[in-house]
């Protein structure tokens, strides 16, 4: 591929959180290190599969840190690395969009399940 | 599906932002109203096809308005509505750590594009 080259920062920050689930994972990370189980419960409709995918990229990637406490059973915990949590803080901004327009966007999504399909 | 709840506000966000290319289309309507063509160019990788399908839905959902001009031949603009606008003011952080990160993320993407496959 040669030189990776982004037209604007918005293109690195998709390079690295472009999963779908990849945002919500590095919000609730960013309030203390979980174990998958925890994600799973706080990450809605992910697939065990997806949540295991997306921490394995993220882990590779330098945003999350993979603990194992090499215990029997085993005890494993993804935290953010400081590269990651600068990340998470700027999606900080984004959230309190989400929250303060959280009934519009609410109204938008059930607009959209009673739209008749027109091919 | 009854009632639409969000566990947190990016839950909301991405609901209407969920979409590969929206975050982009988005921060290139922030600068004004642009053809399908300019932001074909702006888009990096996107197809004529994915990016008249994210406009639509970007346009239903209420983020977006599309303006025919009526003419012959037909010219058509997107321009944000206040509610997209103001989606893409809290995109500003995110596109600024990208731009202070952009030699790290592109580091990582080549790091990615070297690592062996391991089944």
């Amino acid at each position: 591929m040669g030189e990776t080259r982004f037209k604007c920062g918005l293109e690195a920050v998709l390079a690295i959180l472009g999963g779908k689930w990849k945002p919500l994972i590095l919000f609730h990370l960013a309030s203390g290190a979980k174990r998958t189980g925890e994600l799973r419960k706080l990450v809605t409709n992910v697939s065990e599969k997806m949540l295991i995918q997306h921490l394995k990229e993220l882990t590779e990637d330098g945003v999350v840190r993979r603990i194992d406490f090499q215990t029997v059973p085993p005890h494993v915990e993804y935290v953010l690395t400081d590269f990651g949590r600068s990340l998470a803080e700027v999606l900080a901004p984004l959230c309190a969009w989400g929250t303060r327009h959280t009934s519009e966007v609410a109204a938008i999504v059930r607009n959209r399940e009673c739209a008749p399909e027109v091919a």
